[in-house]
């Protein structure tokens, strides 16, 4: 596969490309299948989130799919109640050592066996030569959810956990790594080929924090799930300042934000690490021609990496016209013909 | 002036201090003064505007006051609405050439008097050794607003008419450019002993964008203001990809956030470039040994710049204890002391 073979650093014919968030808003089939569904009911349904997987494989030559789901979903086998509002709300927030200790780690088949199922039903109707991508959320990112119920401008509640009670702070930093690392094991036994780690809200602690609290706990899940010789992709949202410090997670595959030069990056990476990136997701709003030249210009950097996936800096924008991701898709594989 | 001198590199007794937003809601005198007074009105109260100025300069060592206004001031004298509910909100939104076009470039004698009356109040009130800080919103940031109509998570309007309308978007920087610089003149002319120019949204650029549409437009004006001799100060939330390229701002002064160790940014610029920063703000709601041990190791690592003004990385937040910010600035005029 394609995307298996530039994750590890092997030779490849173009280009791979998928696209975070690739299934969703932005499709006008993904809004018609959700429609009269709650998103976790949709979560929890393998036939709505295999069809949803799906339909950007229909339309656009992309070399991966990525599992539909949220990354809430073992947070609620956790134990704490997960709504949307569309927004995720948590109306029970993890606020003290107490309520760290009153979190249960889930078993992953009997607990999201519909993710599992889902990963299986993907992969038996996805053709042979595309991976299918499984993911979970980084355990900073899921705590920064648990403790201030919901997103955030300042992580004000998670933040003054973490300073004020470390030690509860990293209890629950633990439970998120022991219920990660298996989630992730239960979706390779069930059939992905590629595991990603969103670490989306890492990128706003400092860097001393960022090493402290967040690298180590997203380690953990990383050496745990390797061992199966699948790529497991570590993706921090703002990963310019903490680059050296991310390579040690051990990732076989750093993805990259659009706010930092993908050269920059490659860069500054030592050894066998490939990287994901790193195109700015409004882009695809833009005239198709820029478009096309600026995918060139990072398809042009990521030739210099040990191994190159090329995917937006970020989640695609809902405001997507469906159009600009053939212009994208068909540009990286011209670009990154060798 | 210790911050004076600090910004230009000059010898100082110990590191100065000031916060970013240090007059404002976590100080209960400040929520009394505000009672029963919408924002906007508020702003253009000269009497009002001073009190809330002084305020913190009351309770705290601080070593600069900085001018009680709204980034926005400016771009309603431009011919945009804008309301506070209690978040920004412009209910006309600038979205074509045309919008553009109808912008007029305000007098900031006439149009924003208030403002340089309540620069005079506070130079009068104020010690000779504090200086007064006066600020603006940067061109690309206040850009963001117009478009957008409020703040933004993805800035999809503002990316979408700089992409497709890259003519029109600049016309926008340069009528933003026309307003803030004499904008600022006017405040020094007032009295202000430096001057800060807030690039809150630039960080959110792809490097690329940020140095063909952000940069200049913060240059035009950083070059039209320096002629007086007065520190310029270029605040980039998100510095950390930007560090050599923000340099070419010409500012005297770097503002970073606190998403970066600021020893890198100082290793990163050559030249006579001093830095202001860089605490994550949430320290101020952890144990004070943790934010004293914290604030000395970022007086320890600014001893390394060409100057250093000690502040946090991003505005204080509004849950902080008042009694943390005595702790922080006594902390760091110990840590400072040469």
């Amino acid at each position: 596969m394609r995307f298996i073979d530039a994750c590890l650093g092997r030779q490849v014919d173009t280009t791979p490309v998928w696209i975070m968030r690739q299934a969703g808003r932005y499709l006008p089939e993904y809004r018609q299948l959700r429609k009269g569904t709650e998103f976790m009911d949709f979560c929890k349904s393998p036939t709505m989130c295999t069809e949803a997987t799906l339909q950007p494989l229909r339309r656009y030559d992309l070399d991966a799919a990525i599992l539909f789901s949220d990354i809430l979903v073992p947070v609620e086998a956790m134990g704490v109640p997960v709504e949307f509002v569309p927004e995720p709300r948590l109306p029970r927030p993890v606020r003290s050592a107490a309520d760290v200790r009153a979190l249960r780690v889930p078993d992953p088949a009997t607990d999201t066996g519909f993710v599992m199922e889902t990963v299986s039903k993907i992969r038996a109707a996805i053709p042979a030569d595309k991976a299918l991508i499984g993911f979970a959320g980084a355990p900073f990112t899921l705590a920064t959810y648990m403790i201030e119920g919901g997103g955030s401008r300042d992580f004000i509640h998670a933040k003054s956990l973490m300073f004020n009670d470390p030690v509860a702070f990293r209890d629950l930093l633990d439970r998120l790594a022991d219920t990660i690392a298996p989630y992730l094991q239960a979706q390779i036994d069930a059939g992905a080929n590629a595991v990603q780690l969103f670490d989306t809200w890492a990128g706003l602690l400092s860097p001393a924090d960022f090493e402290a609290f967040a690298l180590p706990a997203a380690r953990a899940i990383i050496r745990r799930v390797k061992r199966n010789g699948v790529p497991v992709i570590y993706f921090v949202n703002g990963i310019a300042p903490l680059v050296e410090v991310a390579q040690t997670s051990e990732a076989d595959v750093l993805g990259v934000d659009f706010r930092v030069r993908l050269s920059n990056v490659i860069g500054r990476l030592g050894g066998n690490v490939a990287v994901q990136g790193n195109l700015d997701p409004s882009l695809l709003l833009g005239p198709a021609e820029l478009l096309r030249q600026r995918a060139a210009e990072v398809v042009q950097e990521g030739r210099a990496a040990f191994g190159h996936v090329f995917n937006l800096g970020h989640g695609i924008n809902k405001e997507t016209p469906p159009e600009s991701v053939s212009t994208l898709v068909d540009a990286v594989h011209e670009a990154g013909r060798r």
